[in-house]
């Protein structure tokens, strides 16, 4: 019995990126679990966890927060195919899941930023925006304008890599899916789940990956609510 | 009989980032090689290649262009040490590949433009100049003063996957040095090769690891000139 603590958003939203993670890893190693939803200030609910963050996956016993060690955890307790073939794989997804949190979530945040309130829970609303606002020193609404304006290219630039990449193979991480493509896809539901603003180009070889993404594992993403 | 030609600048200088990844995966296989040099305008001395890029590699009879298709031929033609273990390996080496030339060499190339200029055999140094400020559209060391002043702590925040990378593992493919490094490292020779601007802090992570890198393979990289 799995069960993941996964962020909820107003009307059943899910767009944490790093619970994307862990909800394709899950879906990756062909395991069944249940999601416990946790709106933005029910820190309580995963106090268990001793953090505050989700997501917080509990596997009979074991309780194991933060993305990456969660799919450490599921390559080590669960048969079913490897996440990471042997410490090579680990060493090349770990590079691609540090360059997601530490360029692309940068890139993409702002551009986002005001719809992440808008599809939070009504009830964490003024938590989402005291405390992006005082990361931002500015309001919400005017840093996603701005960066509307003069921001996108920068994103569709920091994309890059993956564009070259999806050029060469059909998923970041070869002939199949893999923990980077997870990473990856994890940004862009943050994005799906929160905003109905094109981020990418119709014609990218991102958004036709994106789609590819969206069907795997019966539709995994695909059936997520996405921003109207 | 292995030949590799690889560009060469003033005094025996060698910092094209390519010629680099295609030099340390030769080491990585434990192959011996002679070195052919060519400056910027010998294209002429590769012609043969069929094509107007260096490294080139000779290998017996084979010619190989592109750095990535060296590493594969050395991979298919030669035994030792694999550069990729397998196509998972081979695909999440390529991301890092992808990653080095569309955002570091892009983050680092204004920073030491004029450098690579000053740098240039005296009779290339026409062609550099007017090649490069027709892509730019402005003077090489005009270019390089505005990014000297503005732009160091990009490069430094584009390394930052590097760095995250480096303070978990030795290298960037893990317990050992492998293909990733090799791209990365040889963004980071491109640049000794040309100037003694320091384009890391002293006790960034990743100015740890190039000691380490320069000191692989017998002092490989250590070897190689560096700029004055």
């Amino acid at each position: 019995m799995i069960v993941l603590y996964d962020l909820e958003g107003r009307a059943g939203g899910r767009f944490s990126p790093f619970c994307w993670r862990a909800k394709f890893a899950l879906a990756h190693k062909g395991l069944a679990w249940t999601e416990e939803p946790v709106g933005f200030t029910e820190k309580d609910k995963i106090a268990f966890s001793g953090q505050k963050l989700v997501p917080v996956l509990v596997d009979g016993g074991t309780v194991v927060t933060d993305s990456w060690a969660i799919a450490q955890h599921l390559d080590a307790a669960h048969p079913g195919p490897a996440l990471f073939r042997d410490e090579q794989a680990r060493a090349a997804a770990r590079f691609v899941a540090h360059w997601t949190d530490s360029a692309l979530h940068l890139a993409m945040f702002p551009l986002v930023v005001a719809d992440i309130h808008a599809n939070a829970r009504p009830e964490d609303q003024a938590y989402v925006r005291e405390s992006r606002e005082k990361r931002l020193g500015a309001r919400l609404e005017d840093v996603q304008r701005a960066a509307r304006e003069t921001k996108v290219e920068a994103l569709r630039a920091t994309l890059e890599p993956v564009r070259r990449q999806l050029r060469e193979h059909p998923f970041l991480a070869g002939e199949g899916p893999g923990y980077a493509d997870y990473c990856v896809m994890g940004a862009l539901m943050w994005a799906r789940g929160v905003t109905s603003f094109p981020l990418l180009a119709a014609d990218d070889p991102v958004a036709a990956w994106r789609e590819r993404m969206l069907d795997l594992f019966g539709g995994l993403g695909r059936r997520a609510k996405a921003a109207a």
